[in-house]
């Protein structure tokens, strides 16, 4: 399966990506010409049926096996108080996932997507980051692995979420460190907070910033540093997937700030995926923009999970839908322009 | 069935519009509130939860039954040479729909819709609306109860399409009428056309509005002016509907001035109504704004057929699984914000 034995290897993937299947992605192209539609006309859905095409490496692409991942991960940054929910609610909601009783499962369910709940040492919170780096090199190397192991063959389409109270405090930390900028720049209300607890947030990601910036001069270090075990374990799944051509849909801020890590040193990583919304998180149009990313939808979602990507998994298969049944001008005996 | 046995039941109709079942919003919002989710956060998805709550009059609302409609028919002034492609393409495309072959045939089945077809007069396009009226008031008011025809018991979703060569000429006129302005304001490029076809629309438009403007007096004075069967039909169905209390997920910019002349008169005419998506069409989103509609999509789809708005119910589908499928917290064991 994939993975990664050594850091070495983690960053090695990452200096030699593989690229699109040109080839199916033109011959998807060629199709799309000649669909019983006014050229160009189904929009955005065409670009993804091509995306989807390029990356797959087949001129049809299918949704049959759509793989939505939900990681999970303790932090010990919670602690300063940076989230409005207490840390439980990590372990209690990973339950609520496994019993069927979340947003994603319900969002996953509706768009046929198969859903794996991956908790990854709940009862071990990472370090607080003010004071330490989050986790060792050999922790931060398991989770990148956990992640890089749901890359499976088979796979038509990676769907990631997460879920870890008070990891849009890790997240505005490594957008900074991967992007550059302060926590002002970055921290958001993320599940509600205002007033001490918003305080507290943008106080522990300047700290955070000035401990570890000297050191955080590789992809990994900056994971290991700032980030914790659910988001080093996206980061694993990105690259995985690009290793094995797997087309990944992103979620929302905590989601996309697992791959800022690996764009700062390798802009071209996010090319295998699609950006399934724009959160109404502040920062996370910034980090769209940065990754060189057009969200398919837009509806003011902030939940995580994968909620997000999951409701845009139906847009693919929208666009799938389109691409794969629709009759040609000459079969269906209709006069193009 | 649905149905205005003359034209003043309908603009009768028009200024009686029922209101939408706030108990049952109500409720549907006290649910969303213990769902294990921090507060507000799926966005959109709520607040179109809570929409179809209110107008289906159930807490819990449901899309067992959604009904997606294509309606066709054929334009006088499109001997002006208005759009890229010639009249016949208007028969030749109800064929394809017959058949299977189009882009809605696909995005209907891949959100779960039933879809109908209903191909009106094609073999008598209307008057060129440059030189008369477009349709008697005879053929105007059969038109509107064919698409009354189509909200029937059962149905908990309609969502409403069009095909007709050069209906975004009329569409461009009745926007005008309805909303004020000139061609300029509302001629977009429809299927594709620019140069002498651009030009050509534009006049037709701005010729239309100066023979019909003192004579537009009411909302189906101006349909039947301006509009096409089709088009007729959509507002037929938009009206029924309300009637009904089912909701209604509208298309681009032409199925929106299906509504407009019905706005103009009665302003909250699209209270039970979402819009599915932008067009790239330049005007629709001048549109959505007079209509006081905000588009779930933005795909830069400019299809028809109710493409985006097909697209759009898997958006509504997902809405209504995370609503009725989550736990609360109490039922997960999850502690609250």
């Amino acid at each position: 399966m994939s993975g990664f034995d050594t850091v070495a290897a983690f960053e090695r993937a990452l200096g030699e990506l593989r690229e699109i299947d040109e080839t199916a992605r033109a011959a998807a192209a060629a199709r799309q010409e000649v669909l019983t539609k006014p050229r160009g006309s189904l929009g955005r859905l065409e670009e993804i049926a091509l995306f989807m095409a390029g990356w797959q490496g087949r001129a049809q692409p299918r949704l049959e096996r759509g793989r939505a991942v939900v990681f999970a991960g303790n932090h010990g940054v919670a602690a300063r108080g940076v989230s409005a929910f207490p840390p439980e609610v990590t372990v209690q909601m990973v339950a609520n996932f496994e019993a069927g009783g979340a947003a994603i499962n319900a969002l996953a369910g509706a768009a046929g997507l198969e859903l794996r709940v991956v908790a990854i040492d709940l009862d071990r919170p990472t370090a607080d980051f003010v004071e330490a780096p989050a986790m060792s090199a050999e922790e931060c190397l398991d989770a990148i692995n956990r992640g890089a192991a749901v890359v499976e063959p088979g796979i038509d389409l990676l769907v990631l979420g997460e879920m870890g109270i008070a990891n849009s405090t890790s997240a505005a930390a490594l957008s900074a460190a991967s992007f550059g900028g302060t926590a002002a720049d970055w921290v958001g209300p993320g599940t509600g907070v205002h007033g001490t607890a918003f305080r507290a947030k943008l106080d522990a990601v300047d700290a955070a910033l000035a401990r570890h910036s000297i050191d955080a001069t590789s992809a990994f270090e900056i994971l290991r540093r700032l980030g914790g075990r659910e988001i080093a374990a996206m980061a694993g799944a990105v690259l995985a997937a690009r290793q094995a051509r797997v087309p990944v849909l992103l979620d929302g801020f905590i989601c996309c700030s697992a791959v800022a890590p690996l764009a700062r040193f390798s802009p071209e990583i996010a090319r295998h995926c699609l950006a399934g919304h724009c959160s109404a998180e502040p920062g996370h149009a910034r980090m769209l923009g940065r990754l060189e990313l057009t969200p398919i939808l837009s509806l003011d979602m902030r939940l995580g999970e994968g909620s997000g990507a999951a409701v845009a998994a139906g847009i693919v298969r929208a666009a799938l839908a389109a691409h794969n049944q629709m009759a040609s001008f000459t079969e269906a005996g209709v006069a193009a322009a």
